[in-house]
């Protein structure tokens, strides 16, 4: 990651002391053990993938006008936008030329096709909050975009950077999916509170009008003019904490927490059936205690 | 470049309208034909560059803060910077995809270089200008990498897209390197005024404190008090009409217009003779034309 340009290698440094959880490498890792031995595709594989993902989250933070990322100071916050932009920029260049200079293909492949579905997610995703009407199936498609299929080629490359097997490939692809979908919805939950903190709600994404499960199954079960008293107040909120705390205490009277776990638990069990398919070795077993973790995190 | 984001549609035929001059593709299809016909890896490269230079551009007004491109407003001025930063990294993975999708590997070996020498040679000129200091080196670096090096991959690019000849690969990725640079100059030159205009600045760089190499040949052959003095200026200029005007003054009377034209020259003709390495035909002398054109516009 060395550059000849000063200010970058602080930035890069600055990123790799408060790196994150690392959970997508280890998607790529267990994954690749599940078809083979780990070889350096798989570390090409990792890599990209890791880079990718944190010049994501550098764009998001311009996106979102975060302040914070991973418990510290975002990058924008810290250098300002143009920074974060060129930063973002350069690292997803870093990443790419990673594969390119390895001959690694099939993994350019499927992570051009991630980046490009996760930007059309995000867009998807701000065009439709901005109208507030969402239905169940535009959320899933919001979140298979924007979050699972990053996830997905993280299994899936990982596979293919041990086999050339494309049936193997696509199913661990289809592991990832399932599994990328459930850790979204898991995200999206922790709005509503978490464990003894249910219905103490964090209220980011309803402040931010962003529609998720639990708010879009409450409103489709709503009469009328409750959906329109709701949304009103979702609307125009103001940041009100009282209003926030209404709107979040009716989606869990009207079971609506409830059921987007329910629903997460559903992917999750898919997920996991997919992953039964692979023949029984320790990596499984670590891929079945990953997606366990997924849905009962704290955070 | 169809999707599913009615939004993201709207975004690119906003784009498609107000294209610019395409000048990258025309180094693309004309360095093609220096060596070879017109294939479709050569729409392949043209696309791709084209689609770079466009996400690229999108970034560059985010990291600009620009409010204006290509005569009208900017995709940030009309739609905020979350959603230039995704269209910019959708356009980007498109243009991937399409090299991807049709076994572009050389030409994405090229590009990917490209893209992480320019990210670079912007967060370098961030960084040296900020310090105010900076030497005839470093801003020949500066330029070759932020805009050089897109020129060059073009060139480099339209060779490969006929044959895989590394030496006619290199030597057109020099010509269209050195032609950059001129291209540069020609660019900052214009911040002193043009034609019958100089000496009438438009001063953007100077507001913003960059130098370029009028400034910096006037610096270097100033006495140290005079040197301060100016800097003084340059850093306090308060986009004081009157003062930017004292800058430019001085810059002119110093000779660094004329040293940065002859510099421009001594490049055009560098250019020039490695193109003529290439043998004789229409498209050589188009390209040429092109280069002629590159130091003459009058924008």
């Amino acid at each position: 990651m060395k550059t000849t340009v000063p200010l970058l290698d602080k930035i890069t440094h600055f990123i790799v002391k408060r790196k994150g959880k690392q959970i997508r490498p280890m998607f790529v890792f267990l994954s690749a053990k599940l078809a083979g031995e780990i070889s350096e595709s798989t570390y090409n594989a990792a890599s990209l993938i890791e880079l990718l993902h944190t010049a994501t989250l550098v764009h998001d933070d311009v996106v979102d006008d975060a302040y914070e990322r991973r418990g510290f100071f975002s990058l924008n916050a810290l250098w300002k936008n143009k920074i974060a932009v060129l930063v973002g920029d350069f690292l997803l260049s870093r990443g790419l030329l990673l594969a390119v200079d390895n001959g690694e293909y099939r993994l350019l492949q499927l992570v051009s096709n991630a980046v490009r579905e996760m930007s059309e997610g995000e867009l998807l995703q701000i065009e439709k909050t901005r109208k507030l009407n969402i239905d169940e199936s535009v959320y899933f498609e919001i979140i298979r975009q924007k979050t699972a299929t990053l996830i997905a080629a993280c299994c899936a490359s990982g596979v293919a950077s041990v086999t050339n097997d494309e049936e193997l490939i696509q199913k661990a692809h289809q592991f990832g999916e399932k599994t990328g979908i459930a850790f979204q919805i898991k995200d999206d939950l922790f709005d509503y509170g978490e464990g003894e903190n249910i219905g103490k709600p964090t209220g980011i994404d309803i402040k931010e009008k962003k529609t998720t499960l639990p708010l879009i199954y409450a409103l489709n079960n709503a009469s009328d003019s409750e959906r329109k008293r709701i949304i009103r107040k979702v609307k125009n909120h103001k940041e009100d904490p009282k209003i926030i705390q209404e709107v979040v205490d009716y989606v869990l009277a009207s079971g609506g927490i409830e059921y987007a776990h329910d629903v997460m638990m559903r992917y999750k069990d898919e997920a996991l059936a997919v992953l039964n398919e692979f023949p029984e070795s320790p990596a499984r077993n670590s891929l079945r205690d990953l997606v366990e973790f997924t849905v009962n995190r704290k955070k």
